[in-house]
């Protein structure tokens, strides 16, 4: 998954692909057959009232008694796929699709994709609200910035359930771990590391504002207009909020400025960024290349500068990806019954990633794999735990 | 399902309900693992990316390589659930979802509850049309009439897709059939068959409009007010339209002057007719009654006029239920790629019911088995044949 397209497939894989979607990734099975005698009842419209009436009278045990309560929308647009731009909401289905296979597999979760052809804010957020008894969870993908900022906090306002934006939510997760155990390997203290941040989108955003929650103070964002600053003309919004708690030490220019004596960088743009800029990062450096379709630094530059390296590659060691993150994050709130997803959870969500990387900790391994179901669980687990006071939906001791 | 709720489940049948709607009862799988090593590329961001383009340049090809051209939406606001009453958006859950299993278990079809709290037609609409690649038909299940009508026609010309209403087509073409087969097995001249109709709600009026377009033309609608005439003071709408071509024997009154010498009762209300009524009608009378909860009139008191008899029930001979209609219907118009829902697809929906019920055709079995799979590949075969001038979504012949 978001595995960058550094190569094009060959004519025999694209195939194999194609073949892969015809009619789609996705089949919704019956949790057991009608057809059966004792399950006839249950599906009867005796059986369906019975249900429904109880929750009629008691909305709470929807909660026990329906698939909506457990079940994960995966939301897009399609304004601002990786790679490949804005491509509506009927050519990011496959990306969707992708996504809720991923869900179903690593951390047996019930997803469906929709696909939103209306692209303002309030449009989108009323249409979910018309179906908010329909899921449990929402999970936002590639929505362009800064309009998802906006339409995340909407729809976190205006639906109590978890919504979760993989770019921000999931990246900064993936990160935020990538980073502490990186560190560990290399015996560096964590919140003294000097981290340059490229790319001041949402993933960029959202992995500023978690590192420094997690006590890292030496942080500078780069855009394609150079350093952000806020004093920087016609700065606003989520970028300027985060440019006034970052560049501590005032750094002024561009990449360059900003990675002289940098201990780490976290590549989350669309840049290349070659040997030149590398050799003036602190020794031995820390290096996230999570760029989609090419990483900003190869492995093989990478190697160049000894540098601890990291790709969104999911064929390669360090694959450091939202997906590390988001399938256990989406299992624990729903099981926690939260009703959003908070900066506590996302901390969980950071140490059920380190725990689930565990004795195996190296420089080949600073997360774990991607389709580790262990690594769902740790996170799932951390984040239940740390969903806080909201009160659990869970399901009811017995029937009604 | 719809199966009349005659007798209240014993404790233990409850308890056993309950216990298969824990969770829900559907579930989605992805199609193939994404941990299987040929399928981690068609799901990595190199893979679907690859899909995702080829849609994006040419929207044809997600008919054949998405699952959304393929999926149903089971739409319902929870208003008029039978039998119950409005339920709302939440409660109305298990119905869908029972739906659902039904439409996976019977057609092999992928179908996903969407319950909407919105009330107003235009916001249903404008929810469905934000929604509109993210499937490829809408099955309408439980809206209260006759805002059911305004909002079928609504989606019907804003979205280009077949929207089947359960209550009107499903039930209109199931009675049809019912009928043509009951007037087989009697001996009789369907067309000439005189037919009342009791409840002119979404059920009584399309099917008096699909009788018609099967030549039956001594037709006659009752409701709560009498025979529906269309000279009644506030008479408006679709019962208006329908009432200008009903009743041409000019017959005013109640349920006993309708009744009187009549061939067929068809019931599609709350109403209780007892054996006075009964015993109006004319020699050997087919008599469905699809009530629910109770069916307007009982086996025995059918028998007792030696009528032939159906109900809702499905666990009784002669189950004349939309549901033998409604996989069928749905599997065939997305198999055409049709764009719409046609009366020549309703008609071709009644002659694979019929073909389907075949040599087996009794008293006893006038519609076959509503978990007959046999009877949704007739269905669909005769649907999809009858889906005329449109053109056929049908996959690409191999990857672009």
């Amino acid at each position: 998954m978001r595995e960058p397209l550094t190569d094009s497939p060959s004519e025999a894989e694209a195939a194999s692909i194609f073949r892969a979607y015809e009619r789609g990734l996705l089949s919704v099975r019956p949790a057991f057959s009608p057809r059966d005698a004792p399950c006839r009842l249950a599906v009867s419209a005796a059986g369906s009232a019975l249900v429904s009436r109880a929750i009629a009278e008691n909305p709470s045990y929807a909660s026990a008694y329906t698939w909506a309560s457990g079940l994960t929308v995966v939301v897009s647009d399609g304004s601002s796929v990786h790679g490949l731009g804005d491509l509506g909401g009927l050519a990011v289905l496959p990306i969707l699709e992708a996504k809720c296979s991923f869900l179903a597999t690593v951390g047996n979760l019930n997803a469906v994709p929709l696909a939103l052809t209306a692209r303002g804010v309030d449009a989108m957020v009323q249409t979910l609200v018309n179906l908010r008894t329909s899921f449990g969870a929402v999970s936002l993908e590639d929505v362009s910035s800064p309009r998802c900022f906006e339409l995340e906090e909407r729809l976190a306002e205006e639906l109590d359930c978890p919504v979760l934006h993989n770019d921000q939510h999931g990246t900064s997760v993936a990160v935020t771990a990538a980073l502490r155990n990186a560190s560990r390997v290399l015996g560096r203290e964590f919140t003294a590391l000097r981290v340059v941040i490229v790319g001041a989108g949402a993933a960029g955003i959202a992995t500023a504002r978690l590192l420094r929650a997690f006590g890292v103070t030496d942080l500078v964002l780069v855009d394609t207009r150079g350093i952000v600053r806020s004093d920087r003309p016609g700065i606003s919004g989520a970028k300027l909020e985060v440019a006034r708690v970052t560049n501590p030490r005032g750094l002024a220019g561009g990449l360059a400025d900003a990675m002289t004596d940098a201990d780490a960088l976290v590549g989350v743009s669309s840049a290349r960024i070659g040997r030149g800029l590398l050799r003036l990062m602190g020794p031995e450096p820390i290096v996230l290349a999570l760029a989609n379709p090419e990483p900003e630094v190869s492995a093989e530059e990478a190697a160049w500068v000894k540098a601890l390296y990291g790709s969104g590659r999911s064929d390669s060691p360090n694959c450091v990806s939202s997906l590390l993150a988001v399938p256990g994050i989406l299992k624990g709130a729903l099981a926690a019954g939260a009703s959003r997803i908070t900066e506590a959870m996302l901390r969980a969500a950071v140490a059920g990633i380190e725990s689930a990387t565990g004795q195996e900790l190296s420089r080949e391994r600073i997360v774990p794999d991607l389709f580790d179901p262990v690594c769902c669980e740790h996170v799932a687990g951390a984040v239940a735990a740390a969903s806080g006071p909201d009160a659990p939906r869970s399901p009811a001791v017995g029937p009604p």
